[in-house]
């Protein structure tokens, strides 16, 4: 493998990752954005935010989840009912049949926790009465926990933005170049939007191989709006640490494309931001986008067809810039 | 038509929107700052964040959407109940008229789902428990959601920003200017208040003719305080690439001009931005804006007449500057 | 009356307020930051944001509200269940006394607004259950909307900046300074805390007096962290746009200083802003401030006394500044 | 005690904090980040802000807040109801017995307030139905605020940032440096992370001695990225204050290191920021961190072990650089 000049070309350090080879294992960022790193050495608790994993997790686990924890409240409740006794519930029939009676304090619960209380069946004793005064009680703060959860869920600032399945090593003013293009898939509409793209690559051999990190520069690195789609354009031109890098080079290297995302949106009126990263097996060298959007038939409108922004169709490549490797 | 020399003028062309010609249909931005764009590709439920179709619909219509939720889940759970069968509900007179049991099954359910349950209705089988169960949760969630949409509704940041009606073409320090006034129309207060004026315009003729963006440079492009009405002044002076453009050559260019208002509001302690366009028809070419404010009679106060922000009188213009056109 | 020469001093121009004399009246800024103006021209319901009104009202007036309405609603229901036929309530006694069948309606009412529903009474008609099924979800509604309100208030981003009762001209570096105090009341903590003087002073006379506006440079601008008290110091030196000033010009010239501090609260995690103003009346010519924190007794912390915040001792001012009005 | 020759050094002004000697007591910044300071003067409700104080509080003593308020306002209205007499409760069998009457009352209390409401027993008299409508809107309004507090608690942005326990003054390129380590313990992932270090030190003898802040640059201050850990370097270079300050000096000038971290945290969508201090008896002295984070087993992810966070083994500094003492 020849190993281009890199040495003039200046990493940079406050990626936030470690350069040492040895420490960290498999890709830097996961598809989704998230950091691939585990956290141990303290309990599990502390490590975790409990809001936060409900808030992330799929709708319908969500929903699933709220709805186990209503029938496990129901169930250990009436199974307290139970043990104070059936008979402290007025407007229960006590047939000595215990699932039946379970059954019915169940029922009770659920209308005690929701506080829909109908009150055919009512506590009537000291023990039953507290019990079913602290499970109204829980019954009300637990829904409230769960209002701010929904609140929570639908709130949570979001950037929307689908990246192009692919990274593509593309012809650009007669040389090589790093594309990517994007789009938000929902109505939002992002504002002063910022693109910040770093390349993770391992130099050297064998045991003096070490990772370093390059801010790789955009053509256009800042759009005022994010209305259509938007290709981010690396040229690999003199300045770029991939000029003179071949396609082999790039499978040596263990190339890790980090791209940032950042911008304002008018839905949240927050600051959203989205990650992602690209390794080598998403490359498609030699290849460019075909277009995604077009005006529609009335001549009113523009559509941009989602579906069709990680298409791309084969084109030839421009030589490796041969001067950065044997010069 | 004679076609101003424009080609010293940098464009720009990080607007996020794209410069050819024949991919846009219609206007850029609509006049509520919404971008004119269609969205395809994916399914309706990907591309559309419901939460924010339910946040920004009128009042009335959130009111209605939420009160038809409610008959709905009435109807269905009435349906249900009967098809149990309307004798496991207590207290329902079973008079055999289907009509008069549902309605009675369907105000069972209205008392379930809202909780209130006053209980001379109340479910004495196991499947009707189940349901009423089931559904005096789904009620609890809905509400839950409905108040964080009530909540989402009012503090959406806003801008509550009122443009005049028409962009002016106004005579200003002997030159033609462009002008357009704004103010905010509730008791809202806005800090730091920035404008930016984007101008897309046609250029080339015929087949060549291609979308060209220009940043409009600003007399005042900055506020500390939003407190009266601000008029924002573009002077078309040498360095303006509407220089020597006159009212003939802007209809056949197409213009559109777009303006973003982003500040720092009391109310929301919050960024918010407000956008609008301007088209060729919105122009009034040769006039003035009229005062909008006044002192109060007892001079303890100052009148903003939000009433008279778009008035103008009609003014004569300086020629159109000749030397752009025929050097 | 002597003019000074202020010709020299550039007055800034984005202030947000119109230099013209005729057209502001009073004060620019109330003493509690809101600006002293007046919009009309659009209806009262769109000039107004209910919302922000119900957030920034005193909390006895609110809780006063919510009660009034909660009042008033029961009230409006009580009529409609009269109208209706009170015999549709079962459970209650009809003893043909008309405020006794009110007030039972009303107690009706306010348990199928408040959802408690007890049962002891029930609508038995169709028209009663529709009533009582529109109420309950009426109910449900406003007490989520007065859960998003309370929510709103309480976690509305806020200052709590408390500024001194006067301005202070003092003698500072052998020369006269203006000098405004301030600190946070609450146990709240600001960093990255700047601060914005902005003078508003006439110049001119008669007819042609115009208002102008200086930016006053400060000593410090900007602080790390807003723990003890800050005085903010403009020296009044060659630069000042009040050099040469005396007391009976500044009486004249129709002064007034707005303060603009802005920082970010821990909190509430957000920035957060407050202004105040200080009209000539509120001058305190020749004084000084005295310390307002010491060392506590056990020497372990510091005690900041807000009661001594205003305080201040009179002494003697240096001359005004001859040179500049007569050089 | 020797004194090192710091006067070529700026002090910073802009800390918020006094230099003054004999004003400020203890340890100016917490272990916690938050200020030691104490105000007076004003009443403690207008000190305090209750939503904050309850937003923060341990949550074992958040929710026995909660319960403790749910009980005395049962206890509350059970006294009322028996004050205007239990008669007026139906459902409730008067036995003459006071502590079951009261029992009683407080449990239909409870019912109210949760508006559970199960009906078998309901208000009579126009006194109790009075006293029962508004504890039924009281608890609606009460668990209105417990829902937003419960949703402001686990929505208030926080950095979760762990600091090493000591500050580390270690070996670095020849020189001495110091060195404080950090980490997010949670599943969350801050971007553009900025660290400011501030020491505070006594310099001058006995009555001269005045507290001066001192900034102190770090090799890295600003990471794009908080993925694993992050060693904070502040090198002792000819440009620190530190430059020449033995151990001895170190413990005489009564030392405080700042620290500060700032960064946007992709959870809350929000800006968080984190302070701690560290005094001289939290400093290591010769020391130096051992990794604390390793490639797994399997490659392909990487370990944090938050628990060796704070880890060090004992080196040997260089010497105390002399010339600064005895240039």
């Amino acid at each position: 493998m020849m190993q281009p000049k890199r040495s003039r070309f200046k990493s940079i350090e406050n990626t936030g990752f470690s350069t040492s080879n040895n420490t960290e294992g498999g890709r830097l960022t996961n598809k989704d954005g998230s950091i691939n790193l585990h956290k141990t050495g303290i309990p599990f608790w502390r490590r975790t935010s409990l809001y936060h994993l409900l808030l992330r997790m799929k709708r319908w686990k969500f929903f699933l989840s709220v709805f186990l924890f209503y029938t496990v409240m129901n169930i250990l409740f009436a199974s307290v009912y139970l043990i104070i006794g059936i008979e402290n519930l007025k407007g229960i029939h006590d047939d000595k049949n215990l699932l039946n009676n379970f059954q019915q304090a169940f029922f009770f619960s659920s209308q005690t926790l929701t506080t829909v209380g109908y009150g055919h069946i009512s506590p009537v004793s000291l023990g039953a009465n507290i019990v079913a005064s602290l499970e109204s009680f829980i019954g009300i703060l637990s829904f409230a926990l769960v209002t701010g959860l929904l609140y929570g869920r639908f709130t949570r600032p979001k950037a929307y933005i689908m990246f192009s399945r692919n990274l593509l090593v593309a012809p650009h003013k007669g040389q090589r170049a790093i594309m990517v293009r994007l789009a938000t898939y929902k109505d939002n509409h992002l504002t002063d939007v910022e693109a910040q793209v770093t390349l993770s690559m391992y130099t050297g051999v064998d045991d003096k191989k070490v990772r370093q990190f390059f801010g790789l520069p955009l053509e256009i690195k800042k759009i005022n709006s994010l209305a259509l789609s938007w290709t981010l354009v690396h040229l690999i031109d003199e300045e770029s640490p991939l000029y003179g890098v071949s396609y082999e080079d790039m499978r040596d290297a263990d190339l890790e494309f980090l791209y940032h995302i950042k911008g304002f949106d008018d839905h949240f009126s927050n600051t959203v931001q989205q990650r992602t990263s690209y390794v080598f097996s998403e490359i498609a060298y030699g290849a460019k986008f075909t277009p995604a959007f077009h005006r529609s038939g009335d001549s009113t409108t523009t559509i941009l067809e989602l579906d069709r922004l990680s298409e791309y169709k084969d084109v030839e490549l421009p030589d490796v810039e041969k001067s950065a490797i044997n010069p």
